[in-house]
């Protein structure tokens, strides 16, 4: 099979999501203003919120802007902010109705080049909010599973309530590693929007800073509470690259060394666990993405039992092997409609000019790995 | 002269700073408890505060750790939260004051090397608080020009209360530019502890990822406003490599491209600004380093009149004649006292292991760049 390409950060809003998001009067909300529908993510969206249309629920728009961009797979989740809002009992309802739509989305979807595969796949939904119960987490797990065209599940920051360094959380870990499920992480509160003064930004600051600001404190939190140690094998996927985490993973290590309460809570050197994570490669640079793919491999110094009597250089290719071509899609649309999104290419050009890739990591990062690490292949 | 080795990141408490700090009831202040001094930066500080002692504001104790790591030149900045929390007339009063107490402090400091040098060099500060007149600051920016062994200012990101982003600040940074000093630009706040969690992390995630967060905000709302368009010759110098403006910086081109409002206030790619930004070699691992060189080198490629036709790998090498050896003394001591600061030592082995890096870049980034950079030599 040549080398596919497979998005891993694709997004929707599955029709029976977008008819809640209509009925409801406060954010998040779909709201129809002088005939146009907008779409309000957050109370106080600077500028009322953006234009929403199909590209948000219809697959045949997610498949039109597949072949504009010459995508041959998906691997299609929620997006934020998920089932945030509801109260247990509804959730946990629409959750289990979420995953058999997404199936069924996914399921009765083209085949991909006349194969065995189909064009797209997806991720489930957990109904990860306060009073929830464990076995409610564990049965939609179970279901998720269970349903052969989803291969993963994505998640906020939140856990159900408490962030996901919560106790209450482990057997869930446990069992989505189990299970063999990715988890993608992705944000959606950002940061105490206090921090971005009176001046008009439009929405540069939530979006370039407190994104991947949420990813990267909630990701911590998850390596400082020692989940790694005990859940070796679960598999999570970063939105945005990570975030922040790769440049601040060596400050992270210094300061743990500081601080006794967390050193001894942990087996490994902090700048081990990021060996352990994914990567999307939507962050739109080529020095970027070869960055992330440093770390990933640096991570192999920090192992039990590693040679660490001379520096040797990480070498970017090992490290390239867990990060995943995404778009972002249907979010971040050109200002202008119908051409290619520059948002898009940019992230193809820098997977394509990569100091230190050669043709077989860049194949891997716009596709084979993703077909790997979902268990599609 | 053979190559030195200076600090640009290393802070005091001078007596007369110290002297308030005891005298205070509310955070920041250093309490007695049980014999030991201890300080408080932040109310409701995890541990109750850090031991302090005379290596916070005894010169002797800079010069001895500067011996023990073989630093040969300091350029010494208060520690925050400065001037902060003083209303604006006392705030003045004591700038000045402490204006002279540095020049004091580095003047009568040791020569270094029998040559013309001090060991000893400083950074001024400036009353940035809210009530303050412009006129008060920019006599101030005249007072640490006129003081010949200080070569910079050091500030936090609140500005006169309203962050970097202010436009009553222009004048200032026009000032700031024309008297050649260097701002350095240093976090205190991080961002609304809420996100923190509920677990014991101790000072791990205020510190980790709190302070280069609020680093990055500061410095991304500075460039959005676009002053960098009207003063280009500014210098600010960003703690701790510059926080995660480098791993977000083509995210947050992208997020410009799509904002019209900020995308037409600007000349640039916000790419093209970090090439005018210097950064401390404060990051402790060398993967970090050679990215933030790269991201420094890589601004080029968005110069005006530069020839993007083809893509061309960012040269580390010119990168890092923008980076400076940091050691952040006297913070984040070892856990036993006397033997070498494992961060410090990290910090060294992290600019000699750079790859990319010859023994110029080295040489620079430990020493000559800093002596070039403030106007030393």
């Amino acid at each position: 099979m040549a080398s596919p390409l497979v998005d891993v950060h694709t997004h929707v809003y599955l029709p029976r999501y977008a008819e809640v998001l209509r009925s409801r009067s406060a954010a998040p909300r779909i709201l129809t203003q002088n005939g146009e529908e907008r779409l309000v993510i957050l109370e106080n969206e600077p500028s009322g919120g953006r234009p929403v249309g199909p590209q948000y629920w219809a697959r045949e728009e997610k498949l039109r802007f597949m072949d504009l961009h010459g995508i041959d797979i998906s691997i299609v989740s929620t997006a934020n902010p998920w089932l945030d809002f509801f109260e247990a009992a509804e959730a946990h309802t629409v959750a289990k109705q979420l995953n058999d739509d997404m199936e069924e989305y996914c399921a009765s979807s083209p085949a991909y080049a006349d194969g065995p595969l189909k064009r797209l796949y997806g991720m489930g939904l957990l109904p990860l909010v306060p009073g929830i119960s464990i076995d409610a987490l564990l049965g939609c797990i179970a279901q998720i599973k269970a349903l052969p065209h989803l291969h993963g599940l994505i998640m906020g920051t939140r856990g159900i309530g408490k962030g996901l360094d919560d106790e209450a959380l482990e057997p869930v870990w446990k069992a989505i590693a189990d299970a063999g499920l990715v988890v993608f992480l992705h944000p959606h509160y950002g940061v105490d929007s206090g921090a971005w003064g009176e001046k008009d930004n439009g929405h540069v600051l939530p979006l370039a800073l407190g994104f991947p600001f949420e990813t990267t404190t909630a990701i911590t939190r998850f390596i400082l509470a020692g989940v790694y140690d005990r859940v070796p094998d679960l598999r999570i996927l970063l939105a945005h690259s990570g975030g922040t985490l790769p440049q601040l993973s060596s400050r992270l290590a210094s300061c743990i060394d500081h601080d006794p309460v967390v050193a001894a809570r942990l087996k490994h050197d902090a700048r081990f666990y990021l060996g352990k994570l994914y990567f999307d490669a939507v962050c739109y640079g080529p020095e970027e993405l070869g960055f992330v793919s440093e770390i990933v491999s640096r991570s192999e110094r920090y192992a039990p039992g590693a040679d660490n009597s001379s520096f040797v250089v990480a070498n970017r290719k090992t490290g390239s092997g867990r990060m995943m071509f995404g778009t972002d899609h249907p979010f971040f649309p050109p200002l202008s409609s119908t051409e290619k999104w520059k948002s898009v290419v940019e992230n193809l050009d820098a997977i394509d000019t990569v100091s230190g890739w050669d043709k077989e990591e860049k194949d891997g990062v716009r596709g084979g790995n993703a077909l790997k690490i979902f268990g599609i292949l």
